[in-house]
């Protein structure tokens, strides 16, 4: 099916002036992509101006938070162009959520016609610095206007992007989260939804008053094994190995983290995923066996870990960051940003549109 | 501060008419109340023609389910007045959700003008039937458009409302959700936000399937000992005694259910608060000691328990409505509808508007 370009598209796109100052998803680009499912029925895809969106005040999500969302990113590679790396991945990621939650998947080709169609229109808005790039947000929520508990008869699919700085650009302090939960066992911990982050937001209020910056996550079955944090997965760098906690159902599967295994890999490194027992790591950071940590997503691609904070105690890796984080952390970027070969065919080029 | 009323309410109320199906949560009613707070200031608030909300593609509530909501109802009472029963308890866990969501705690007048003044102006679309009720939902979300994983700087708190029959109506066939859960542990199971109820809908779907009305949550610690339904509170009645949950963190306070626990006790039953095991409870209903179980909650007031399967077995309790379920759901109901004294103070007279 063929997508429909409002006409007013291109004078948003003339009247945009980009700031100064960008942000993380803070500075929204002029357009978004949308499509409507009714009753199982995709509607055509369509790029539209940005524009405030007309909810009923009984749309599910706004009660039952029935949404899900991706997150992945528009890079400007090496010779000007635009690239995305493993949209592909997003695309069955979001299938997934919208799953969890009942909704109709957005077909692959619908997912990918909003991610190419926004690159491509926004080519210019992409930032041009190393680390900078056009985020995207395509996301999924059910907008039937009925107060019931019960999956939304329609739901609307947009992508809405945002050109932004690198997401966590320091190291981070981390919180051992012994109290608090994100998600259940059985519960939507795999899935890209909602409630999981705002299930986060009273941890990392209280965090933040004791000078951390992020939550790290326990397993909600056992709660001492770790999952991961609130928007990113978790490495720790164990006699020069990389271990991560293998999937389990109430981590997220994050495409950094798959794309840094099999980088890692590639680069000569051993990667174990098992289950990292929280209080064993801490006892090896603090014998020096872990030397560094780190956590990994789109939006803050690598960050190092320089402490981990529990109950009255500290332990710091010895190296924040580390050499292994740092190797791998150029490795990924020089292939989403075109400087290196891309020997995995992660990336998908995007022409632009209308310069 | 005095309530700003929009001069276009009168005349959307004189253009609603009734729908002779009324449903639950389907039909609303046509004004809707609003307040807004920015940075920690409440506005003031405002009675409002019902009409879609704009919302920023960016807004936190669509990607975060930054979203907390109350269901109560306004009552048709005896002699023909309209009543509320018990607000302040739901202003209260109100406070205890957004809290819990890291928003701004809606103010107790606030609320309390926003129900009083729906209900005030709405007081014609309260339907007369017994069970049949104006169902009210005061709702706050955070609206700041931001992409980062943080809390909004703006939210926006709205009561609407909706001429309703009573919810579930019939006996009900209860699953024993022995996967899934709705809630983690630590998590956001006692406050009443979207996300658990997001996370409830796959069970539902699932139950649906073979046969089934409602999932019975297991506490998501112990996976052994009964919580609650996706939107009721459970009670069982063993040896003439009535049992319920104790609430654990992962329950959520119902109005009906501590408003039963004080009823019956009243009407001379012993009550108990305390862990529910799963596996002893089905040996009960087996062996006939757990004669019958009800569900109880604003929306479906008391639902009689008829089945409960787990796996590949069904326990039936001996009777399904029981005699102390009908008893409790007529003393609760006259109480509401104000054919009984009101003795333990519960119902708040609202004085109609414009008649
Ligand atoms: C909970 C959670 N874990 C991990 C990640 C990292 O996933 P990805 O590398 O696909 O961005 C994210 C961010 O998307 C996340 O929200
Ligand atoms: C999860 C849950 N449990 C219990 C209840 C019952 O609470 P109440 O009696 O206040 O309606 C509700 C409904 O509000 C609910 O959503």
């Amino acid at each position: 099916m063929s997508i429909y370009i409002d006409p007013a598209v291109a004078s948003s796109l003339r009247g945009f002036e980009m700031p100064e100052k960008l942000g993380f998803g803070k500075v929204m680009a002029p357009v978004m992509f949308r499509a409507v499912c009714q009753d199982g029925c995709w509607s055509r895809g369509e790029l539209l101006p940005y524009a405030p969106l007309a909810l009923d005040p009984a749309a599910k999500v706004l009660h039952y938070a029935q949404s899900c969302f991706e997150g992945m990113k528009a890079y400007r590679v090496q010779g000007g162009g635009v690239g995305l790396f493993r949209p592909e991945r997003n695309a069955a990621r979001m299938v997934h959520s919208a799953e969890r939650l009942c909704m109709p998947p957005v077909p692959e080709s619908l997912f990918m016609d909003g991610v190419r169609t926004v690159s491509a229109y926004c080519a210019n808005l992409v930032p041009a610095n190393s680390g900078e790039s056009l985020y995207l947000r395509p996301f999924l929520m059910g907008t039937q206007p009925d107060l019931s508990v019960s999956t939304s008869s329609t739901c609307e699919f947009y992508v809405i992007a945002s050109p932004s700085e690198a997401y966590h650009p320091g190291n981070m302090r981390l919180w051992v989260e012994r109290e608090n939960a994100r998600a259940a066992l059985g519960g939507t911990g795999d899935s890209k939804v909602g409630g999981n982050y705002a299930a986060s937001l009273l941890s990392v209020a209280r965090l933040k008053e004791r000078g951390y910056d992020q939550s790290l996550w326990l397993n909600p079955g056992n709660r001492r094994t770790v999952d991961e944090l609130s928007g990113m997965n978790f490495f720790a760098v164990l006699d020069g190995e990389l271990h991560t906690p293998a999937l389990n159902g109430s981590i997220l599967e994050g495409v950094t983290r798959d794309s840094l295994i099999e980088l890692a890999r590639d680069l000569g490194y051993r990667v174990r995923e098992r289950e990292i027992d929280i209080d064993e790591l801490l006892g090896q950071v603090e014998s020096g066996r872990c030397e560094e940590a780190f956590a990994c997503g789109t939006a803050a691609i690598i960050s190092p870990i320089s402490v981990f904070g529990d109950g009255e105690r500290e332990y710091r890796p010895a190296k924040a960051p580390g050499p292994v984080a740092e190797r791998l952390r150029a490795a990924l970027l020089d292939i989403q940003e075109g400087r290196a070969e891309d020997r995995f065919g992660w990336m998908q080029a995007v022409e632009a549109v209308g310069e």
